[in-house]
Formats: C-alpha cells, structure tokens, sequence
C-alpha cells in the first residue's frame, strides 16, 4: 500500500537503556518550541487497542509465549497504530515521532529471536501496512553500557528486557547490520555522548531533511 | 517450516450458524467413543494466551479496529494455539479436531473484509507455523438459512457476526472457492441435511483417510 503524506515519519531505534526514548521525547519537544506540527507516539502503543496488545506482550506472566505469537502480536499493535494515529497525523503534515517501529521486530524477533528474517520481513510489511519511515535513528550503545544504566535505575525488567546480554548483543549487532543495509533512511548515533549533545546532533540531522 | 507428526489435524469450516461447531463436536465424541485418542480446539482460543487475544478481537466495544489489526491478531492467536497445543498433539499421534484454521482467515479477513489475499495468504503461513489441515470438512449452508437460525436462537451477535448478510455471503463464496483451489484436502458438506446425517457422512470420510 502507497500511503500519500506531507508530514513525516522520524522513528527512533536501539537496545533498552540506549537512550532511544529519551531522545525522542528531546526532539518532540524541540519541535513543538518551533512551533513544527508534531505528535509523539511509543511502538507498541498509541491506541486504546495497542494498549492492550502491548498488555498482553509485556506480561512477565506469560512464559510460554511462543517467538511467532510474540511476533505477530507486535505487527498486530502496530498495525492499529498505523492506520488510527500515525497515517491520520501524517496526512494532516505532521511530523510524527515514533519511539520504535518496525526495525524493532526484524532487530528483536528476527536478529535476537533468530526468527527466519524473511518471514519476519514479510510480517513487518503487514504490520506497518506499507508506511516506511522517512528516517530512522539508531542510538547505538554497547551492551556493558546499557546494563549498567538499568542497575543504575534498578528498574525490573520487563519480559523482553530479561532475555540476558547474549540477546541483546544479537539485538544490537542486528540494528548496526539493518542500518548498514538502509543507509540512505539510517542515521547511527553514539549513544555515549550526553543528552544534549546527543539531542542537537539529531535535530542538525532532522533538519536536513526538512 | 515442516512438522513431523503421526496424528491428524482436521479442521471444520463454515459461515457463523453453519452448524460446523456441532459437527466438530459430533466427530470428537464419535473418536472418543471409538477410543482413538484425540484433543479438540477452537481458533481462535485453547491455550490461556490465545484466549485473551479472542477477547480482543470479539469485543463489540472494538469498533476502531482496523481490518489487517484483526487479521495479525487471528494469527497470533492461532501462533500459539499451534505450537503450544496442536503439535504436541499431533506428534502424540492425536487425531486434533479443530473449529475454524486458517481457511477461516482466508474466507473473512480476506473474502469477506477484501484483504489483499497475497498478503492473507503470507500471513497464514506464519500464523499456522507452516502446519496444513490432512482434511477440512466446509459445511456449507446459504447465508438466509443461517440467518433464520440466528433469529431462532436469538444469539447477541459478537462484532464479526455482525457485518451483515452481504458480508456472509462474500464470506460463503469465498469458502466455496477455497474449496475448489485446494480440492484434495477439502469436503464440501451441505449444512442443510440433519445433524446425523451430515456427522455420519462426516465419520466416513474421515475414516477414508485413516
């Protein structure tokens, strides 16, 4: 499906604790001082039915959630989110900024699962029903780093948080291999330097685009 | 992915008030009576997860859903429903009785709702882990019939049931054309006859295939 917008789509990807969410949320807040048309969205999330998807996958009760159900579950909220929220704000030119999309699933289901990837491709393109992000930054941080940013909040993990570093390396080197493979689309970040920092290089990138 | 097992998936297909519940039920008890072992299920539901996935999906309060939102939820559902219940089943060497699959699927999300059925189709794969039915029985009823037996039992009708007579009838033909493209592994059934006779005829194909 070719979905026609004047806005734009800015996702943010990265392992948990990468920073990701928070600069996201920085530059939401840069273009709101602008005074730029723009709404922010969390993948899985957005709507009341994502909601409730995202319940189910989250749960830490649910162990014996297969890999393909877990999968398909994530397509299933973003798909609600796509057509109710991101599309409609899209069309109207806004900017939209998402905290995840489909990069997520192929870097978590299919890089840290170690789902079959074409069928993971497959999937993502139900799922998003078409939309391609207009550009995609990936905060990239080492695994040592972000576990030591979880002890440091002392967060629990939620399930997919608990799947160990071995994981969360495949996740990781799955993001950089993506980005490597969608050049034109990915801007791959240091995830180490400050926020600020951080936050300022990512509007100089933004604005380029604009 | 291919699953090596010595048990039979069956599965019964049909328009809602077709009668195919009933008759899944009829072959189970007739299995049981003649102990071969056997497990029954519905789709969507039989493990907890499924479950609570069903009650997304058939709440009436869901208007906002969005077609490919339902169809990625079914396949959830169905995910791991196959994996957590059915194969193992299977590799047991069950006979597995099941109330709606895939064809399901293909009959509303993609006759009914007129989905891309390319992509229906892509979607079942992954949703079905690759498993296909040995025998599907379709009974086969017209939609004013079941209507009739709608109105006789004065059911509420759960948000598919209620899309209307058009939509049962796309639904009804798209059953039927399924049938015919994959003519070796279906009986079309008239969902007409009596309750006996039809879980008779049912009892002697199925026990061709033994």
């Amino acid at each position: 499906m070719k979905v026609d917008y004047t806005g734009k789509l800015i996702t943010f990807e990265g392992i948990d604790y990468s920073g990701k969410s928070v600069q996201a949320k920085q530059l939401f807040e840069k273009l709101k001082l602008q005074n730029i048309p723009c709404t922010a969205f969390r993948d899985p999330g957005a709507t009341r039915i994502s909601e409730k998807i995202r319940g189910i996958l989250l749960d830490n009760d649910h162990d014996e959630m297969t890999k393909w159900t877990e999968l398909l579950l994530y397509e299933a909220a973003r798909a609600q989110m796509v057509e109710e929220s991101i599309i409609p704000a899209l069309k109207k030119g806004e900017i939209v900024v998402c905290d995840r999309f489909y990069d997520s699933t192929s870097a978590y289901q299919g890089f840290g699962r170690e789902l079959d990837l074409e069928m993971v491709n497959r999937a993502n393109s139900i799922g998003s029903v078409g939309l391609v992000p207009d550009l995609t930054f990936l905060i990239d941080i080492d695994v040592k780093s972000a576990l030591e940013r979880r002890l440091r909040v002392n967060e629990k993990a939620d399930r997919l948080e608990a799947q160990g570093d071995a994981f969360q390396e495949r996740v990781r080197k799955g993001y950089l291999a993506i980005a490597e493979q969608e050049a034109d689309r990915f801007r791959v970040i240091n995830g180490n330097d400050t926020i600020e920092n951080i936050a300022r290089d990512i509007f100089k990138e933004f604005m380029r685009i604009m």
